[in-house]
Order: C-alpha cells, then sequence, then structure tokens
C-alpha cells in the first residue's frame, strides 16, 4: 500500500479539474492506493506539507462531474521554478520530507513547461537520494506550446471559446452601414497557436478573421496598416485576430503616462486601435478577450475535459508500472477519424522548451493561417458536455477559501 | 390584402433576431398579410426604399432555428433619431412613399429608447396625413432601461452572461496565494441594471461580486479605496463589478496620451485598476466584458430568447387588431413561479425615457446588491436552448455581406 499526491500549476485552465478527476478516479480503483493527498497551491505545498486529504473533498460522483466542469484549479497554483538540486537542495529535502512523512510513493504534477521542469528535477533528485518516490507530468496549457505532445489539455477548449466568440463578435460587428475595423487581442506571448485556432471559422465558411497575427511570422506596422487597407476595401466589417506576443518596433508598453502619473500597461490590441484610427481613421475597437479565454468553461469542449481525464488516468497506470520522470503525451493517429493515443516521454525532453506554430501553418505573407491547418484545430474543439446547471449558471466545485490560505 | 415590414435598431443582442422571427412567424400563419418586407439598417432602409423580401431569406425551418440563436441583428441596425415633422417633415416623406409603393399597412420596429421615439413620431405624422399605416415597437436593450416594460428582451441573455463569466473569473482569480483584486467593467452608461445583474450568483452561494458599483449610486474615489482594503481583510481575490457610466470626479477618458500624440480611451475598469496599484498597491486586473456580454449567444438565456420571440409575435396581433403608436411590454405577475403577460402602451410613455435600479436594490452604503433584487433578476436566465452546432461552434443565419451595403 502507498499514499500518493498530486498538484496543479501555472496558469488556469478549463481541463486542469478535469486532469485531476483522472488521477483521483483512477486512483480510487488502485487497491494499492490508500491516501490521495492534494498539494495545496502547487508544489508550495509539498514545500510547506500543505496537503489536504482529497477522499474527503471529493464525496460523491456529483462532486466529481462538478470538479470536472469547474475551470481554474481548485487545488490554487504557483509559479515556482525549482533551483538547481546540484546547488542548493533544500526545498528539495523539504518536499522529500512531506512524501516521507506522508508515505507518498508517487506525485503527480499537473502544469506547462515549468512544471515539466520540476517533474525532471524531482525525479532526478529522488533518484539520486535513493528515494523510491515515482513523478509523474500531466501536460495542461491553452498555449499548446507543449513540444513532443501533439497537443495539451486545456487548448481544445480556449480554442472553441475563442472561435465562437470571433464568430459571435464577427455578427456584432456588421451592424452598421460604415466600415469598421475590430481588433481581438488573444492570448500567447511566444506562440501562437490559441490566435491561429479563430481560423477554424474559415472551415465553417465565415470570412472572418480577415487577418491574424501570430508571433511566428514577422511583424511590421507598414505592412500590417497595408493588409488592413487592402481588407476594407473588401469587407465592411474587418476583423482581426492578434496574439499579444508579436513585437512591434515601438514596443506596446511604451510609457504611457495617465494623469496620475501611472504608466498604463495597455496591450498589443489598444496599441493597433489606436494606429488604425490615427493612419486610417475610420471606426476602430479592440477587444481583449482576457482571462475568459482560458476559463470559460460554460463553452469547454467535450474532447478536451475527456481527453484531459484520460491524461490524468494514464498518469496513473504510468506511475503503477514503475515509470518516473515521465510526462504523458497525446500522439495523433489520425486526423479523420480523429484517433490518438497516450504515451509518455521523459520530462527533460518537454521541460524548458516550447512548441511553434509550423511554418506550413502561416499564410505566405504572414497575415492569416493556412488552411492545411484547419484539421489540426478542428478535432480538438467537438462536442459539448451535459453541465450541470443551478439557477441558470453552471454549477462549480469549489473549496472553502480558509483551505486556499 | 396588406404587405408589412419589420426593422430592427441600436445596439446588438443576443435575442434581436428572435423577435425578427416573432413578427415573420406569427405574419406567416396570417391570411391577410402578403409580402414581409425586412428594412436594411433600421430605418435607414425605410428612407432609402432598401428593403428585401423576407419570405425568400428565410426559406426553412432550420433558417428560423438558426436566426433564433444569431446575435446581433440580421437586418442591419442604425442610430437614427427623427427630426420632429412639424419643423421637417422630409425624411418622413420619404418614409410613407416606401411605404406605399409597396403597399406595406404595417411597420413593426424593434429597438431600444430611440426607436421608440420613432415609432411615436412615425404613428402621429401617418395619422396627421391620413395614411392608414400601423407602426408598432417591440422593446430590446441589453440595459434593460426602458420604462413601463417588466424588463426588455437581450436583457435575460446578457445577465446569463455576465453572472456565468464573473463565477468564472472567480474562480481564476483565486488560484494563485497572493492578495488580488479584479475589477470588471460592465456595460450601463446610466443605468446599472446589468451590472447589478453580476449579485445573481449571491443566490449561489458565492460571495461574488464582493462590490457593485452602479451609476444610481453616488461614487467616491476614497470611499472605494476604503471598500476595496476591507474586502481585502475577508477575501484574499477581491471581485469588482463596475458600470461603465460611473462618475468619477477627475473624469476618465482625462486625456492620457502615448508615444504616437493619441489619446487614450480607456474605461473605468482600466481606470480603477491604476488606481488600486497606486493606492493599494497589490496584484490588480481589470476586465472590460466588451460586446462579448451583448453577442455571446452561445450561453443565451431560453426564457429571454423565447419571450423575445413571443413579444415579436404579439406585435403583430397588435397591429392586426388595429392599434398603432404602441410599444409591446411585459407585466411580471409573478415571480414564483414566474409568470409575465405581454401587454401594449402608448409609445409616448416609453420613448425617450430611462429606467433606474430602485433604490431598494442597492445596499444602504452603496457598494453591492441587495438580496431583495434577486427574485427580480434569477427567473429571467434561466433555461438554455438546444443550440444548432457546426463543427463544434454555435451555427449562425447570415446575409450575403452584399445585401447589407
Amino acid at each position: 500500500m502507498m499514499n500518493i499526491a498530486v498538484a496543479q500549476s501555472g496558469g488556469p485552465t478549463c481541463a486542469i479539474n478535469a486532469s485531476l478527476v483522472g488521477v483521483f478516479r483512477e486512483a480510487l480503483k488502485e487497491q494499492s492506493i490508500d491516501a490521495i493527498f492534494g498539494s495545496i497551491n502547487g508544489i508550495e505545498g509539498m514545500i510547506e506539507n500543505h496537503l489536504i486529504d482529497m477522499k474527503s473533498m471529493i464525496m460523491t460522483n456529483e462532486d466529481m462531474e462538478l470538479l470536472r466542469q469547474t475551470p481554474s484549479t481548485v487545488l490554487g497554483s504557483c509559479r515556482y521554478k525549482l533551483a538547481d538540486w546540484h546547488e542548493d537542495d533544500s526545498v528539495y529535502q523539504q518536499i522529500a520530507n512531506t512524501l516521507v512523512q506522508r508515505q507518498i510513493g508517487a506525485f503527480f504534477y499537473i502544469g506547462g513547461n515549468d512544471s515539466m521542469d520540476t517533474v525532471n528535477k524531482l525525479s532526478e533528485y529522488f533518484a539520486e537520494k535513493g528515494l523510491s518516490i515515482r513523478v509523474i507530468g500531466i501536460p495542461k496549457t491553452i498555449d499548446n506550446d507543449l513540444c513532443v505532445t501533439d497537443h495539451t489539455p486545456g487548448f481544445g477548449s480556449a480554442a472553441k471559446y475563442v472561435a465562437a466568440t470571433l464568430r459571435e463578435i464577427s455578427r456584432d460587428s456588421t451592424v452598421y452601414s460604415i466600415p469598421s475595423v475590430t481588433v481581438v487581442e488573444i492570448m500567447g506571448r511566444h506562440a501562437g497557436w490559441l490566435t491561429a485556432s479563430s481560423a477554424i471559422l474559415h472551415a465553417l465558411g465565415e470570412t472572418a478573421p480577415h487577418l491574424v497575427y501570430v508571433p511566428e511570422a514577422e511583424f511590421s506596422l507598414e505592412k500590417f496598416l497595408r493588409d488592413v487597407r487592402r481588407q476594407m476595401t473588401k469587407h465592411k466589417a474587418v476583423i482581426i485576430a492578434v496574439s499579444e506576443g508579436i513585437e512591434v518596433p515601438e514596443g506596446v508598453q511604451s510609457g504611457v503616462v495617465d494623469n496620475f502619473g501611472h504608466k498604463y500597461l495597455s496591450g498589443i490590441g489598444k496599441y493597433l486601435e489606436s494606429v488604425i484610427r490615427k493612419e486610417i481613421g475610420c471606426k476602430v475597437r479592440s477587444i481583449e478577450l482576457n482571462v475568459m479565454q482560458r476559463c470559460s468553461s460554460h463553452i469547454c469542449s467535450k474532447t478536451d475535459i475527456e481527453e484531459a481525464e484520460s491524461i490524468g488516468a494514464a498518469g496513473v497506470r504510468c506511475a503503477l508500472s514503475g515509470e518516473t520522470g515521465r510526462v504523458m503525451v497525446f500522439r495523433r493517429v489520425c486526423d479523420m477519424p480523429y484517433t490518438i493515443v497516450i504515451d509518455h516521454v521523459p520530462a527533460s525532453e518537454i521541460a524548458n522548451c516550447e512548441k511553434f506554430l509550423p511554418k506550413s501553418y502561416i499564410s505566405p505573407d504572414g497575415n492569416n493561417i493556412s488552411d492545411s491547418a484547419l484539421s489540426y484545430f478542428l478535432p480538438l474543439i467537438q462536442g459539448e458536455p451535459n453541465l450541470i446547471m443551478e439557477c441558470g449558471i453552471p454549477k462549480h466545485f469549489t473549496l472553502q477559501e480558509s483551505v486556499l490560505k
């Protein structure tokens, strides 16, 4: 018999709790697993020995269903990068103490790039110290920028939100008779996956988004204005999707100061809005999809949620088979019918590297997404789970505020 | 036999096309009605004789179902205020010419305050000129600020989006261990109905929104900062809902100029974010729900959509009974079980006046919504229609771009 622990890390998604349910549900089935601990605020909970008993947190099947449909991380999160243990292993000792004291034989870390670095370092450290504690990484991120895996849990739901919302914004923007431009700012500092997913609409016969700018393509303000002017000759209401991370020469956080002397940290959308207003002079609006693109579980992808749960469960089976220092990944067998298998690879192959949009997904002009990318994106946004509602609003599972200190 | 015409006006909502379907479907049933014209871009289409034959636009039952679930105004919209016809009736003559030439006996105008002013003026003008053309107003606005009617079609869906999204934002904001404040800016320049609807979450056991500021309550920056500081002693992640229209002493559009010499027209959310950052110094984020709050039909209220269709249909019956210059209204019979009846009143009672939140709905401190308001809001957001999907995204009904010039 052994106990296990699980933690969540990095930015929220709609699917990270589904992966937690996957770990929990699979562990419940295993005779060899006794207590299932949840670490509060990611690895910080392991350092501070702040764990909760998940069996007394999730009591019923409805609890599990609610948790699956609850966005964000129910156990809290952190942005914590472990130091190199060869130089300073004091934090590693604290984590090991927690694990040994609680008789934890396997630790599951659900997170992005940085978390996979943690998985890598911890598994190395435990091996070095002769501790038989297995460490398994479960991927998640709306950015879809993890290497090796076909895609990451959380991305499909975010992409579904982005595409559905862009379609609605497109309807909204065409009502008046005067020409207009709408700039929609989408998350992605280095990789343009989520912004590119807005082009899903092209598969549905929409002309929007008429322009798509991702960090992987070079950006020039002159060319941007030419692009916008050309689209305005074709469409009354031009819709532009732009990654927050595209590089503009002047820099966006350009030292704008208000009457208070505050610096305005406005994003690329607001910036491009002001450029269009000045240079073209038409009606223009910018929209930041903000945290809604990562937490709008009311329009999550059923495929995403189910895959997130499956990959969590597969992580438990991987640990039970004796593996450690591995990250679970999806391998796509076929676009249509969409078929994936779950595999695992050494954490070192995934930690600290980023996956970018392939060149073939970006149009030759660098201002849109090519149709060849659509067969990649489309399967990930399919299906809608039956959400449990409460007075007309999707119901959530939450911990007491006092638990999440 | 007579023909009829229908037009849509003002800002988009999720329900304005459902009212159009209501008019169309009811008119189809009537033997005495022949052609059903749609006026492009509201009253502008009537002035310019730019009408389309709706029977060749909506061909199938699926077309009607799709139109019901499509946000915004399929016929386009306008912001056009008719001049006083006693002073200049040239535009009135153009409208009358269109109506007479097309043998239109009844005109239905779906819109907000300004549109009801148009209904009032046109019906007076036609009566004065001895033209037997009936004019009926069908209300819509996410602002819910029309007088007489219990509520307006479009509001329920916007309120459902706001409440569901605030709940998701609340989950998103609690993941990290450091204290934070999130300011959510919600539409409503003069009336706080939509912002107040965020307090629906209190009926579901949520502590958020912890503070709610509406234009109907006096706002002071000093008290605001005191309120925020007090909430921060109780909650790790403080969520604030604020109407775009609250008055701040300094003025929000305060002449901030960037490197380009552009004025930044940032909203109240960004402004309060900067004030909190400066004065309190904690982690703070502002979120503008932007056009998503009026066009997110993927989470529309079934009650709202069904009522919007019913009130459109009732407009047709009202015209057929010989009435003119009337606006259709909802009268609430009971909160629970929720019961409304559809009635109509002279357009002059509704045109150009605004309905504000009653004092009893605002907490004595002026910084939240009282629980007594919840029985008003809750029935309006109930139910989810079965949306027709297309590749994982709600399908829309659209006209050719060329029709909407």
